[in-house]
C-alpha cells in the first residue's frame, strides 16, 4: 500500500491555553497529508483532479478515529507519514502517524468515499468508483 | 447605512497559549458578521444569493485593517456590530466594532468587491455592480 | 447521565471549496460543546474553572472518533447535544449528536482525561481524579 | 533591517466554498510567519524565548492592515517575505509580502508589542522593552 511521510512545524496559533496542539488542528494536518498522498498517488495536484475526472468532487471522510499519546506544542517538529489501509470500490481507508523524536504523539484512522457530482442534481455529492488507475496506485501496484 | 449586531462566545479553540485570543479568529467572526449583515439587508441566506444571483461568486475582501484595544478570553460574550460605512457601484465598506462589557475591545474595516464568474472562464472572478435593490439597502434605503 | 444542547450556524469559513463543512471544523465545534457541558455541570465557566481548582489544567482528549452521515453547509442551522456517556475516576466520556432539521448528520465520541500540572515541573501534566462534587454532577446526580 | 521568507503550501481546508483561500488563513500564516523571523532573529525557537526571558509573555498585534491582490488556491505555492520595517523600545512593526510566482498576491503590515507578565497580577500583560540585544538583530544590526 502506498505512503507517504511529510514534516509539519506546530504553530502557536495551532495551541491552545494550556500551551498545547488544539486537537482539531491535527484532523486539518491529516486532512492535507490525505491530499499530498493522493498526489504522490496520481502524479497530480487536487486542483488538477478536478479537472482531470470532470464529475470529481472530493473524497469526503465517513468515519475517523484518533488517539492521542502525548501533547505537542508550538516550535515541534512532526513528521505526519499517512498510508492507504484499505482501497475499495469506491472508498478508502488511510492511516496516518504523527511522531516527534520517533515517538508516535498522535495517530488517525480515516475512511473516506471517492464521491462526483450527481448529474440529475449538481449541488449533490453521490459516491462513485475510484477511477481503476488511481486505485491501483493507492494499492502500491503501479 | 444598515447595521446589525450579534454576539459570540469566545472559544477555548479561539485562543492561543497566551490565554487570548489568536487575532486571526476576529477576522473568521468579521468575516461571518460581514455575511450576516448582508443577510439582513437581501432577507436570505448567503446560500440563497447564489441561487437568486445566477453569476454571483461572493464578496472576497481587497483591503482590511483592524485595531486589537485590550484582549479578550475563552468564555468571554462579546458583541460584534458590524455597519456599512460605504457602498460604491462594485464594491462597499463595513466596520466591525467588538465590544465586551460595553468596551471596544477590537475594531475592523474592510472593503470588499461584489463578484461574478467570468462568462468566458468560469473559473475566475470579476468585479460586477452590487444588484442595486440590494445596494439600496445596505445603504438603508429600503 | 448529564446533557447540553447548543445551536451553531455553520459559517462559509467553515466550508471547503466542495461546499461543506470542513469536517475539522466539527472537532472544534465538539471541543466548544464538551466545555459548554462542563459548564452547565460546574455552574462557572472553564476560565472560572482554573480559579476554582488552582492545580487543574484542563481535560485533553485521549481518543476520539467521529461518522459523518450526511454534509452540512453555509448558512445551516444545526444543534449539538452533548452527553456524558461514562465518568470514571479521572477521565469521562461524552457522545456528541449534531443534527440538522431533526435528523444526524454527524456524530462524534470522546474519552477525556482530567488533568492538572505536575506540582514536581509545572510545565508538564499529569491526569487526576475529577473533583467529585463535578463527577457527581456529570452523572447527573447533583 | 531583518527579513525572512519561507514556503507555504495553501490547504484545501484554508479555502472557502468559493474555492480561493479563507482571507483569516492568511493571518494565520503571516503570525507564524512573525514567529519565525523572531526566531532566526534569536536563534532560539518561541518557546525558548519563553525561558530565556522569565517574564516574556509574547508579541500581540495591536494593529494590522492587509491588501488582497488576487485570490490564491488550494495547491499553491507560496512564498511569504516578512521584514521588520520599524523598531521602537517597546513595538515593531513587521510587512509580509506573501507571492506566488513572482507576483504580489497579498501583503499585510502588523505592529506588535513586546509584552511581559504584570508582576503585581500574573493574569495580566503589559508593554515592556524589547531586550536590546533583540532589537538589535530585528535591525539587522547583530
Amino acid at each position: 500500500m502506498l505512503s507517504n511521510s511529510h514534516g509539519v512545524k506546530i504553530e502557536w496559533g495551532d495551541c491552545d491555553p494550556a500551551g498545547i496542539i488544539f486537537y482539531p488542528r491535527y484532523f486539518a494536518m491529516f486532512d492535507h497529508s490525505t491530499t499530498l498522498l493522493i498526489s504522490v498517488a496520481s502524479g497530480v495536484s487536487k486542483a488538477q483532479l478536478f479537472k482531470r475526472y470532470s464529475d470529481f468532487a472530493g473524497y469526503p471522510v465517513l468515519t475517523t478515529q484518533a488517539k492521542f499519546l502525548f501533547p505537542t506544542t508550538f516550535g515541534d517538529d512532526v513528521i505526519i507519514t499517512s498510508t492507504f489501509t484499505k482501497v475499495g470500490r469506491s472508498s478508502f481507508e488511510i492511516r496516518h502517524e504523527l511522531t516527534k523524536n520517533g515517538k508516535l504523539a498522535a495517530e488517525g484512522l480515516e475512511s473516506r468515499a471517492w464521491v462526483t457530482r450527481d448529474p440529475h442534481d449538481k449541488t449533490r455529492i453521490k459516491s462513485h468508483p475510484i477511477p481503476e488507475e488511481l486505485a491501483a496506485r493507492f494499492r502500491g501496484e503501479a
